[in-house]
């Protein structure tokens, strides 16, 4: 997770990430969880005990910031929490004089959401804590695909090799779509993408997936099917018909469910339309539906990638770097 | 503080709640405050020591959220406060959607205020936390009513049997006087409740308290008055006249205190509106006004909820389920 | 830092601020950079460890207000924010019910920032808690003048009498630089304040400071250079004639600078406007801009000043006052 020119362990993103980095927090994470098992969620872990959590959110998303939050705090971190939309941003610093003033009050983890792609890398040059990427514009979102990736190992076993997996929707605009596309083929899985052609460039090919514009063909087979939000301002003029039109040929139904494999999971990164992407009865379908699953292991994994990340401080702090870039 | 299809201990409301609930509560306070007595507030307690409380306010409350905000972390927990006027529930999400994700993220309590009633129960039924009601429309404030009573205990002694308690103000659409009723005519208290009519509908009747118009007669030898903070958006139009009428006939002056029993107790839940349901003097007269001494029991009481509760959690996790519930 | 009216320790300005306990604060300050040296930043400090911090912030300020929290929560205090933009404050509660409501929660500390001038001292008659002043309208930001101090001292030796001072910009409207006007002159150096006629009232000669209109003047010979961030709303009309002829006038270039003493340091309390009233070159100048080592010093003064109030309200508990007025 190094570069040369940024100064400490970071996520920025799937993109560059190489195989055995997530396997290592896929196994961060399932140490995490044997640790819970058996125990009260009052078990304290204290990895980091004395740290401090910025997180600086320049969109809202109380979701998010809140599982960053809760994994922080149950590693016994301290958590500051910025909220820029009323911050001296406001009054015309730049993000790299912001970057600068953080780094002086000197955090260990600054989690960072920004309606720019690549702010955080921009910020991850400029500061001593390690940078993790909470969703950078439509560019990536890595720790929502590490919890997909995780997710989907726990039901279809440690090797998604040659399993099929399906995203569907506003593939164009979604950052989520990005990081696991990456993720996922470098995983070794067959990503298969689906969307109205508006919303599907053919450049997207290029990542190594297959395309398709017909919703029912792309899932025919598959291990897992997930489903992008359709953001609302999507839903008129430009990109799409109608909500109704979209929800017909693009929307998540038993029906179309039916031609994915028999025990096929469903996900969705939240908040769902319902009606609008996916059809209730297959949101909550039993056995089937895995999103509330998500949220859980959301917690989990970015429980493992502070724990990962605070491992590699502490080797770097030993001046082990060369041992660890190797 | 069970119901079957609840799958944890809760507080929702008063209505249901048994008497002996109420006095386990009372009585954890007290010891809690025999814990402060000598001790500097820096005593820590460690009662909640791991557990998660999240604060999820639909409606803005800095003076409650907060009051719970220390309670909980006095004892210990971490608190995750959600902002959610600018969360995903802006994006259209559920409640039950919202409650489906929180519960992933495995709180072990939520503290919910939502301008729908029955909100709060809603949730209970969906999450496997224990939800405490910190207000929800017009329906119930729970923590209020017991806080109340809880001061009032303190200068009347334990009993409130028979005891005069005045509840002045906009009780149509009070919850703090719905909570505050059912609670202390379980008590034995003997409650007057006193409005104009458009803010005092006649089937109040049914719940086992005495209606007055005139705030003089309701006052007369009482052991409590209690003043309900008047909404700026009733004060024109509909429900009153004018806001200087409405002081003239219904605030609590010192002519119209002075009716009350010599010792009688001044209570308002705050935050005050001085000149239109209260009168300065009052509001600020010494060994009478408890104003103040309510929002200190506040935090104790919540203090209280949250131990009972977390013992009540304790005993359900060990299997004493029929125990518990005889 | 008692007055007989106040009931506990606290910091409200430096206009009384004697010598000795400035120089108690950089002591302190000195002690827990010691105390960091060697150390990880996940050092765990007790010394307010059970102690609750109120943050209550009339003004936006995410970056003060972070500062305060990092301080307070490396010290071991539960920190409690405010966000009084949206509480009760806007229903028309007073401040003095806003005091009296908060008092009655016990904190240990607040830290009060409010658009009018006094209202710390105001809320400081009120309450137990020891009350820090985060700024108040135009009138006092102490902690900043310290953590101003503290920087100078760390680079200029810890005598600073004699030594030239100068602080540039809007000094009328600024309580940056009131603060630091009355500790400076105390701590005996030679301070030069510097702006537009319209911007420096000739009434400032009367703390001591030399007033003048013409900023290379001003620097000539000078061991720091402070500049003030101009607010946006002085830019039109009627105080400045406009921003590119305040920046030749008025603004740090390297030429100007140039003009003060070769070592001279360049300060700014942030967030600047770079181009406005500092050249970029200038603010990020090697080895002279210590504009980012100040906010890394605002934390450890501010750690400084709770830890003094800590044990100032120790010994106050202990009846030790008498020793302590001494």
């Amino acid at each position: 997770m190094f570069q040369h020119d940024i100064p400490a362990p970071f996520l920025l993103g799937t993109l560059d990430m190489q195989r055995h980095h997530a396997e290592a927090i896929f196994e961060r994470a399932e140490r995490i969880e044997r640790q819970f098992a058996g125990l009260r969620t009052s078990e304290l872990f204290q990895e980091l005990a004395g740290k401090t959590v910025v997180n600086l959110f320049y969109e809202n998303s109380t979701r998010t910031r809140t599982s960053f939050e809760i994994a922080a705090k149950r590693l016994g971190a301290m958590v500051i929490n910025m909220d820029v939309a009323t911050s001296s941003v406001g009054k015309g610093e730049t993000l790299l004089d912001t970057a600068a003033t953080l780094n002086a009050m000197q955090p260990d983890f600054l989690v960072i959401r920004h309606p720019f792609a690549g702010a955080p890398k921009l910020l991850a040059r400029k500061v001593q804590a390690s940078v993790i990427n909470g969703g950078d514009g439509t560019h990536e979102h890595p720790t929502q695909a590490l919890l997909d990736a995780y997710t989907m190992r726990k039901h279809l076993g440690k090797d998604l090799s040659n399993r099929v997996i399906v995203i569907a929707g506003d593939i164009r605009h979604s950052r989520v779509a990005r990081s696991n596309i990456w993720l996922l083929t470098r995983l070794g899985a067959r990503v298969r993408v689906v969307a109205p052609p508006t919303l599907l460039p053919g450049e997207m090919g290029q990542f190594g997936v297959d395309l398709f514009y017909d919703m029912r063909k792309a899932v025919e087979g598959a291990d897992v099917v997930m489903m992008l939000r359709l953001q609302r301002e999507r839903m008129q003029g430009v990109f799409l018909p109608s909500q109704s039109e979209y929800f017909r040929y693009f929307g998540l139904s038993d029906t179309v469910l039916a031609r994915a494999k028999p025990h096929a999971l469903v996900m969705h990164p939240g908040p769902m339309n319902r009606g609008v992407e996916i059809e209730t009865s297959v949101a909550d379908l039993e056995g089937r539906s895995v999103i509330e699953e998500q949220v859980h292991m959301g917690v989990i994994t970015r429980m493992a990638i502070f724990s990962v990340l605070a491992e590699q401080r502490r080797l770097v702090a030993e001046n082990r770097s060369e041992e660890l870039m190797a």
